[in-house]
């Protein structure tokens, strides 16, 4: 049994290790050192503070700083870590003060991909992540005209949308042909794409950020279509795992530029576990690792970490990755590769698609849904989704995550049963149709 | 290759049929009768237009009546048949016309069950289900006053909720000691009958009709309870297998009363096929024949029979039922057996249950879900799941259908990957926060 378990992080990822170590081994000591103000709150809350949807940031705090306390974990705030050393059992602080461990959890989550281009250092450049910052920010977003979004990431669309929606003027730039392209196939984001538009939201795809330009602060945006002149710039460009401490104690990075860790979150170093934005995991499907995943994931691995630390003994489940998110007026989502990724590493599949609804045709409120379900071309497994909808999305990305996980077939998903009540859920499942739909073109293929 | 398909029922499952047969065997002949004046609309939305949520009966229809003719296949409306001959390979028409047939598919439906009761003959009493007599009733509905709803069934609870709606005073009558009892479990229903005295329905348990009353038409009902006069009787009983043709000929009837099938859906004649309200098929989890499932169910076993009858090859696939209505204020649902009813048959299990919500804590319009999962003691397989909530109850029986179909066990569930996006979906999954909370209680219990 460890008795002193030392966290490094106060995210999803750092809080979920915590917990668990403490409700594992109630006696150990449970240190958490976070560089911010705060912790246990949700970052993927803010966008829609400003955009209106939600009231304040206050809201988005799960629970007071006493609930800690009173749960006896011992959290240091604005206590950033210099250094690790795995070797004694040691992490040392910026103010040189030494804290020993008897296991170590790294939560340290992530940064946004330096952008590389002059005028990155300027002032008036948000990147959204810090709860503090975007209270600052909240007032320069209420009095902006014009507002300049580099890369439609997830961050970036939610942003986009959330701009739009207070009636700022707004600037989405991608260098790649269409939004979200990392996660999502073409056909998934021309309705989205479609919508932004509609908001008012004027789309520059396949244009790259040449320089951020200004005296101090940000007053435009020099890009390969052009320069944009802005009041407020959003960099929502990729997130990049923050492994600083972590590669300089020696501890095993891998081909995402994350840490390795097993399904017990250990890395490479003795009684040091990792999870969240910091750590890749081996895609089921595809075998490629990822980082980054979503809060979510991170709270669930940091509860695995944590009880591990604390001497308990738990696995983390594979990756399949159910995702979902709304951008524009639709919702976007699915689960493991769209036709994209998979065509991109090569992987063989067939693909059923369809184009159903929420609701019964007739009741108010129904929604389009279309629905893209990849399989493999011998077994019928399934390998993916994408789909594009208006309601029920993230329930059906969660329902293909573990069809994919339990070797669901597209016989098994075409004939699937489903609830049919015109309120809720129309006579034909999209996800049914789309499995019908593969069948009926491998059949007309013999 | 059967040359001549006869259909007897313009419901989802004759029209399935009808359609599917026609698909498989386009020169084969098909041939629908149904008493009715109309085919392929959509009974479910019947109660949505008495309430008002529908504008009107006309967007029930899912095609005109020249869509069926343009498919070739060949409508007799109101036609009843007198009598079915599989010996001889004929039907025998009401004005006694014969018709003969290579294969014959029953989608007779059902009845309501005879309430049994003095005045059951009266005017006044409403069985909703021809689109023609909800037409006539409509004007009815609006001059009510007080209305009687017997029987507290999906249609019953439906029904009342739609009457409240209208302003109407709604009394809602069950001879069991809470709502819907044969489908869901007391803690589940519990929110749906708070939320429909919220709605102003007087909900009268434990009261079971004795008559109704009146001259030519109904005045009153009595009951256990005592008198309720009321302008408008909604009689919303059990579902009753429609098999007086296929029984005069001499067909299995099961246990439920419906017709005995296969998984090729077909009969104990030969050439005859059912599908629809009409059969019976085992429960998978707990082998109890189970009839009048849903719509979807109706629609699916038609295509299965049609596809059979025209010559070609499908099977049904076993049954789980995930189900679904809204109710009151509130969305129920639930996959294969709830508490109640494992219990009455005997079958061991282990709860798991949770209160979550259906998207952020902070963001607007989350709802309450109840989950509770039952699941084997021995495998921790999943057996059965009921729920009550606000949003995304539909997606989830679909899901745990699935997972029931696909042997996914508490485990899986418990880690399962889900979607976190605040306006969409919570940290925690329900469904996942009711298998965690299955293995702490067998963890607690060791």
């Amino acid at each position: 049994m460890a008795s002193r378990i030392v966290v490094i992080g106060g995210g999803a990822a750092g809080i979920g290790a915590a917990g668990a170590a403490k409700g594992t081994a109630p006696d150990a000591e449970v240190k958490v050192f976070t560089e911010y103000e705060d912790v246990g709150y949700s970052p993927c809350g803010i966008p829609y503070v400003h955009g209106g949807e939600i009231d304040d940031f206050e809201s988005l705090f799960l629970a007071e700083k006493q609930t800690y306390v009173d749960a006896g974990i011992d959290i240091a705030y604005e206590t950033p870590v210099r250094s690790i050393h795995p070797d004694r059992h040691e992490v040392v602080l910026d103010d040189g003060e030494r804290v020993d461990y008897d296991a170590l959890v790294l939560g340290t989550g992530w940064n946004y991909e330096p952008t590389g281009v002059p005028g990155s250092d300027l002032g008036g450049l948000y990147h959204v992540k810090n709860i503090r910052r975007a209270m600052e920010w909240q007032p320069v977003i209420e009095r902006a005209n014009v507002a300049v979004v580099t890369e439609a990431s997830p961050i970036g669309l939610e942003m986009a949308t959330a701009l739009a929606h207070r009636g700022v003027e707004t600037h989405l730039l991608d260098r790649q042909p269409w939004l979200l392209a990392d996660a999502a196939d073409p056909d998934i984001m021309e309705p989205v794409e479609e919508s932004l538009r509609e908001l008012g939201v004027h789309i520059h795809l396949g244009t790259s950020v040449e320089a951020f330009l200004g005296e101090g602060s940000v007053r435009s945006v020099r890009t390969s279509g052009g320069d944009i002149d802005a009041d407020l710039v959003v960099v929502a460009s990729h997130k990049q795992p923050n492994v600083e401490l972590a590669e300089a104690a020696g501890l095993k990075v891998g081909s995402t530029g994350a840490l390795v860790v097993n399904d017990r979150m250990q890395t490479s170093a003795e009684d040091v576990y990792a999870a969240g934005d910091c750590v890749e995991l081996p895609h089921i499907v595809t075998g490629v690792p990822i980082a980054a995943l979503t809060g979510s994931h991170a709270y669930a691995q940091g509860k695995v970490a944590g009880t591990n630390a604390a001497g308990g003994s738990r696995r983390y489940n594979q990756v399949y990755v159910p995702w979902g998110l709304p951008a524009g007026k639709w919702i976007v989502g699915g689960a493991s590769t769209g036709e994209t990724l998979a065509t991109a590493l090569g992987l063989p599949f067939v693909l059923g698609i369809s184009t159903g609804i929420s609701r019964a045709r007739y009741f108010p409120g129904f929604r389009q849904i279309r629905v893209k379900l990849l399989f493999d071309p011998k077994s019928l497994a399934l390998l993916g989704a994408q789909m594009v909808g208006g309601e029920g999305i993230k329930e059906r990305a969660d329902f293909l995550g573990m069809a994919i996980k339990m070797g669901a077939t597209a016989h098994d998903l075409a004939w699937m049963e489903n609830v049919y009540s015109p309120p809720i859920g129309a006579l034909n499942e999209p996800i049914a149709l789309a499995a019908q739909n593969c069948l009926a073109r491998l059949e007309n293929q013999r």
